[in-house]
């Protein structure tokens, strides 16, 4: 594995050595070891063209916890003000020996644009509506956490699947390891050929209810929905739409609820199913941490020495 | 000690440990000493929802000093922008294993709301009007390094005492330590109910001048006084309660002048008393550093490892 | 070498000690080894009052290839903003035991200002339309590469001379190296007195094509040529000074192309003149953090530990 573009490049093999991987950091970092010099003197740059607070953080603890020397970078305090194209900034980077740059970009394909020009291995954190693969692999961790594995589970997402980068990369990467992709939401929030996409559209709360197995709710933009004229309006989301504990009770008892954060409260969720104990939204958070390091570690051709770390 | 919340909640024991580690550790780096790896594999994550350079590049210098990983995460960048609730935020952050978090934040009480919800301690780096223990316990290591002890001093604290957290803090904390408290400047900047905090008011200079041991000028915040139809503006506030050549004649010989920065030359105080020898700002500072070593160091329990770098 | 505030002010003797250990580590980080220890326990503190990717980006990276604390703080977030004098910023700095603080600041002279005030070294990381000397260094090392020496060349810079603290470095550096300076560009845009500085004026491209050696492309500063009634448009510098493949071809045919960026590309260089093997601007990005580890390393005194690692 070279880079971390998409969940649509990803080989079955890479998939699997991801999560496996991940799984052990995950319990290393919960037996309280948290430093690993498997990265030391490997150099992650996080190159971040749109705010972030949990996707950055994640990178960047990633990168320190495995001895890496993080940098981080922000659009706001960049050349790019000065006219720069997003090629130069990036050729400029990469002259300075860096081994991973992590790209968030408001275009979708910027990390495919650049990946021509530069030497060092590019991760995906987002580009525009198209993919988030590091969200997606950290989603498939936490449901085969749960259940096993994703083979023939009914996966259900739900919400502005039309704007939604997780969606996308989350369709892909589930329907690679076997489970049947549903969507779900406001008709202006579905994609005009679901099928395209190798997903079916549920019309009624009541589908949902009968065959989800794993839940995922999205994230309703504020901004787009508060803007005048635009259809739902954000009461009329959350009374449709929204997760409440009356509509948790329709679900299958062993239902999995997750979101890839962050949480409107009350919006597309509810408090009182944030804290039911069949929501996993903190624990994607956790997982994510591992999945990055093991993505890290492994475009660092590093996995040999870390897991001689953690065997240790 | 979990948490460094407030100096309301400090026992004696805390104050004396973290003032003697304090100490030791200021000398140390006095020598030349500063890297040290008794944090090696803590993770500092420093979350500010307001502005901030002291406070903020004292804790992250702090934290790397000791080798632990320091995460900066500032409110600009942060999905509190996207409708994120500061629970949520912080537990979020807390799912990636932190072992302390540092937080800045306007509201008062922010770190007791969040204590329950995560497994980091937390270091209160302001609260809105409410405290900031790092920066009491710095001002009391301050006058301990001069005057030996508090005990028994005639402290004053003249400036914006109903807005200062600093003030608050100061406040309980030297109370503890056996100083006399006392408060001084326009009648609009003085708390309704004194006698409720235990201390004093002043009416004349002439009175600051006759009893005080240590003067602790706060900061005028600019903004608040450069607003129309507040009394005293600047001009009146810098006339009637700034410090100059003239008043500092006035006061003891061997009075101490503090200042918790950053400081408006001109306004609170004059340029020819920031550099007089009485004056103890810049101290303050490089006690500032040793102090959030040693709260840092105290959270972590690896005093004894850092007291054995000292030492070797 | 106690500071590098301009190269006004640098030996011959301390131009050649960076030079030589700025390609020793260059040919170390090509061969893959980025991580040393010889800057374990200083610190740099990276202070920006303007924007910056490059540079603040290349000391970063340079610090913490050495092992160096590394403390990031942009005006944005600082104190300043509530009033503080640059003095009192960089004195409280000071008092926290860092070793090198690198300044940008839009004042000329910033640095000149402080030196008196503090300890640590100070780097000066470009003041106003004065000096910004790493740049000059690493450009001078980029000719020094490809040419063997600045003697006896004839380097011309095109551009905004006059607001340039890029060609004033670049002028006093290469003079100093026995380099003979030109300068072209827009009547409006060359300095009053440029005997003064001790270069000679260029007319027409003919007589550019005629004699350059080394050909110095500035940045244009689009914000200043998008204003109304500037002389000349943006156009307007594009059409009569870019470089483009039919200018560049009147060329020597060994003539070197540099730029310190970032570009604006159809402004002042075309597209397929960057990309052109006599263009050097990449080149200059690797050169300047091999520079700036040169730099920090010297600075710190630690340069014989770092020649022994290199060598290791």
């Amino acid at each position: 594995m070279e880079h971390l573009l998409s969940c649509e490049e990803l080989e079955k093999e890479d998939i699997d050595n991801l999560m496996s991987l991940a799984f052990k950091i995950r319990e290393t970092l919960r037996r309280g070891k948290k430093k690993f010099s498997a990265l030391r003197g490997q150099c992650v740059v996080n190159l971040f063209f749109e705010a972030s607070t949990r996707t950055r953080t994640s990178f960047e603890k990633a990168g320190k916890f495995l001895s890496a020397d993080v940098i981080n970078i922000s659009a706001s305090t960049s050349s790019v003000k000065k006219g720069e194209t997003l090629i130069d900034t990036v050729k400029n980077l990469d002259m300075m020996h860096p081994d991973i740059i992590v790209l968030r970009h408001p275009c979708e394909g910027a990390g495919e644009t650049i990946k021509p020009h530069i030497k060092a291995s590019i991760v995906n954190a987002g580009d525009g509506c198209h993919e988030h693969p590091s969200q997606a692999l950290l989603d498939a961790m936490t449901i085969t956490d749960i259940k096993g594995s994703l083979d023939g589970l009914n996966v259900v997402i739900a919400g502005d699947i039309v704007h939604s980068r997780v969606a996308r990369s989350d369709i892909i990467l589930f329907k690679k390891l076997g489970a049947n992709i549903f969507i779900f939401g406001p008709s202006t929030m579905m994609p005009r050929y679901p099928e395209a996409l190798g997903v079916s559209v549920l019309k009624t709360f009541e589908e949902v209810a009968e065959i989800t197995d794993v839940l995922i709710m999205l994230r309703i933009q504020l901004e787009r929905l508060n803007a005048k004229k635009v259809f739902p309006s954000l009461r009329e989301y959350s009374r449709f739409f929204g997760l409440n504990r009356k509509r948790l009770g329709m679900l299958k008892k062993d239902v999995l609820i997750m979101h890839p954060g962050p949480v409107n409260r009350g919006v597309e969720i509810n408090n009182d199913v944030i804290t039911a104990d069949r929501t996993f939204i903190f624990d994607q958070v956790e997982n994510g941490l591992a999945m990055r390091m093991a993505i890290l570690t492994i475009l660092s051709k590093r996995e040999k020495k870390l897991l001689e770390e953690i065997d240790a």
